[in-house]
């Protein structure tokens, strides 16, 4: 029995979080194992009920990840998904054999648009699938999750016969997806009460939500969803995603929290951990988190940080509906320099909430080092990329040695670069539209691949002008995505790294088959 | 008679756009006298009916725009915003007295924490002060708007006394703003409809919403608002706005054209437009767009962007519950190159919505043709850059003539610069923390200022190794923030451009007084 059937009470919330799956098919958004292997490590210490790993059958790395993440999770249900096929059930049965707690989760269409124009079947077939696949999946774990896709747009009579047949032969969660993004809040609802009123063995089941963002109403959606008997909510860090994406964890999250009175729900997560949670996401699959995004933008909490504007008028707690300590964001002025210590470095790791092994604060602790060198103040920010940055360095093939840059506004801009390939240096000169070309071109040169820029992105990490650059690069080779980050004080520098990295990451999935990817709810 | 009191039938929701107000007091945000009025233009063309084009007291800054945006403003009403005080009310009556219909904006709270706090009034008096505001407004224009500030934290008797009050003084629009972003939909379309049923002249106004997103609900707020009777919205632009921002414009009128089955409601909006509108708002402010964010993330419509991925099942109408081209994403494939004539150019520039005066066609030309030079495929969003870039360059005390960078991991990191000044040429070579510091350090050795880099940004506007890259860097002297942009195929010299072009703006800014700025709603 999982923790998630027996830690109920009737106003427990289960957050269901999908950045691994739903947030991982975002175009773009692919991660590599270790950053999955982070990901999950820090939402299971948050508080998130599930973590759905991955789709086991898609993919050998797919698999994997559903693998690997089932192992190390130690106190979340860890599920997988399948579609209703026998071989997609087996697949996550099998990922997920080391779980201490394993959950498989099973969909099949049943609006009619989809079983006639995506399955190419008749619903008593679809109806049969249902049954069947969820009884497969039972024999491989008691803890069984079924949705019906595109569910909001699927006729009431038929949707109520197929959730019954689901509990019937042993589902323990049932899901109703937004699949299109196409609800209404009034009517989400109303489609959850339906469901509690006329499934007659609903009962035995949790109701949960998924709820998509492309008319911008995910969040209402699923709170509404919540008001009318569902007790599990699916979401997303940062509220990533299939096109416009899910319900954004911290919103939702938040929203129950601040507003208590008006919706008494709780769940089990520990908000504090929200600002590094969204930061490690926003990093490993290089999308920004827009300044204004709700509770999580860099603007959210902006009447806190200190923001002069001539005569603005005073902000007490009258604009203040939580605290941005209650998300994670530090007030911290403590900056560190050049001339703290091993000590204070650590316990300033402590504090922003990392737990690193000797080697790895050793190795943070040398680049704290060189930066404060060349950096006169280095904020909590620049030390959260920095260790980041370590963590998602991992060994490569390929490391940069040594890079000479000269460009400008007369031409040629020109790159001279030092490569490090399996232990063995080589240079070359190379030229290109501006500098960025130029290095880029040098690494093409020195290390030929066909892979395709698809995102090239800089920011600084923290104020001034000798602020760290991070910059990420997206590359495409055959249909995979990779992104590679590097963060130095020198932009051609990190774009140098990011790309190697992004290479080191492309080189280790060519070596992975990867048979099929799919695409659901 | 304003359009927006004569021109509604009983479904016609009103959108009121606050991007140059409320919008524009996001911290970093601010945008010159010229990018507003490009903004302004493009509502106006969308179809937007009123635009708040800013807070006439807050300083002359502020006051020049609203009159600017009032005198080029054709068809919706132009609202300048004012505190209770006789002084705030006469200075946005005179802002607006060249409008074609002109909408005074007054508010003061009516909450008991912001009345104890914030005003240190007694009801009572601020009750006065509601009848004495809306009056005054009387005497400048008919189209007075009246806002009770953090109206859902109100006690409901006191809310509908001064709503009542200000109708009979002469208001003939009540905005309820959720100006903490606390509300959910339920209660606010609750609060909306016991107005509607308790104040007794509630129908000689229209009522209005105005959500702050704090909690992720500021679109469903809005929407539960009209279903339960108001009859304008107010939103921006991408949702930027103070904290977390407002409801976004692109979502509610988006969910409104979709939903209409649920939603029986129009706008006046042409939804074609709301892409380009995007992207000007993000390009003048820099504040980037989300990937997922909805209708106008890159990912939002990505089943479209025949992005590859191996085995991904087959996207047909199952899963488009809006095209494309219905925000106006263009699926245009025709690639403008070297070859590419100034007829076809020009009629390029019309598809992208511009209407460009001959010198400025020509002078775009122009720099579409270097561009061509340099990079093989020229794709519309760098043609859109090159255009917004151009338009927003403007004249200058400062221009980049030549810029030499020798950067790379071996120190030092040089620049060599030669700046126009006011005319005169000269030339530094500075050092620096990589080459982005070394070429801001030649800047200010070449042009010495106080002014603080607040942000310094980069994006590819288009695919490929030779793309564009765009700049974007945010100065702050004085509580007075400027953003300069720079596109350009090399990064750094796209960098110099932009900090200049951040200078030109903050010299001419230095040049207007700014006595104080002030927060609203």
């Amino acid at each position: 029995m999982s923790q998630s059937q027996t830690d109920q009470s009737a106003n427990r919330v289960l957050i269901f979080d999908t950045t691994l799956r739903d947030g991982e098919q975002s175009p773009g958004a692919s991660m590599t194992l270790e950053e999955k292997l982070q990901v999950a490590e820090l939402l299971d210490e948050m508080g998130v009920d599930v973590i759905e790993a991955g789709f086991p059958i898609a993919s050998n790395g797919d698999f994997e990840s559903v693998q690997e993440v089932a192992r190390v999770v130690k106190n979340a249900v860890v599920c997988g998904l399948a579609r209703a096929g026998e071989k997609d059930i087996d697949r996550a049965g099998e990922a997920l054999r080391d779980a201490k707690q394993g959950r498989i989760h099973t969909f099949i269409s049943t609006s009619p648009v989809h079983m006639k124009h995506k399955l190419q079947m008749e619903p008593e077939d679809v109806l049969d699938a249902v049954i069947s696949s969820v009884t497969r999946a039972r024999n491989w774990t008691d803890n069984v999750e079924w949705s019906p896709e595109d569910a909001t747009r699927t006729e009431h009579d038929y949707l109520c016969a197929c959730v019954e047949a689901a509990i019937k032969a042993g589902a323990t969660t049932i899901n109703i997806p937004d699949t299109v993004g196409y609800s209404v809040p009034e009517e989400y609802g109303a489609l959850i009460a339906m469901l509690k009123e006329r499934v007659p063995n609903i009962d035995k089941a949790v109701i949960s939500t998924h709820c998509h963002n492309d008319l911008g109403l995910a969040v209402a959606n699923s709170l509404a969803g919540v008001a009318n008997g569902a007790r599990q909510i699916e979401c997303t860090i940062n509220g990533i995603g299939e096109r416009a994406g899910n319900a954004a964890l911290e919103e939702i999250v938040m929203a129950l929290k601040v507003r208590g009175d008006a919706m008494p729900f709780d769940t089990g997560i520990d908000s504090e951990m929200i600002a590094r949670a969204s930061k490690l996401v926003s990093s490993v699959t290089a999308f920004p988190v827009q300044y204004n995004k709700a509770i999580v933008g860099q603007n959210a909490f902006a009447h806190e940080s200190g923001i002069h504007q001539d005569g603005m008028l005073k902000n007490t707690q009258t604009y203040e509906i939580m605290t941005p300590e209650s998300v994670g964001i530090s007030k911290s002025s403590l900056v560190m320099g050049k001339h703290s210590g091993r000590h204070a470095f650590r316990k300033k790791l402590e504090e922003l909430g990392y737990d690193l092994g000797q080697n790895a604060v050793e190795d943070a602790f040398r680049r704290f080092k060189d930066l404060a060198d060349k950096k006169k103040h280095v904020f909590d920010d620049d030390i959260v990329a920095l260790v980041d940055d370590e963590m998602a360095a991992g060994e490569g093939v390929l490391k940069v040695v040594a890079l000479k840059i000269v460009c400008g506004t007369e031409g040629p801009q020109e790159a001279t670069l030092t490569l490090d390939i399996s232990g063995e240096e080589k240079t070359v000169v190379a030229t290109g539209d501006g500098p960025v070309d130029a290095t880029f071109n040098a690494i093409g040169e020195l290390f030929p691949h066909e892979a395709h820029l698809q995102l090239y992105q800089v920011h600084a990490v923290t104020e001034g002008t000798d602020a760290q650059a991070e910059v990420s690069v997206r590359l495409e080779e055959d249909g995979k995505t990779v992104t590679g980050r590097g963060a130095e004080t020198d932009t051609l520098v990190a774009s140098a790294r990011a790309y190697v990295s992004a290479l080191n990451k492309l080189i280790v999935k060519r070596r992975k088959s990867a048979p099929e990817a799919l695409q659901a709810s």
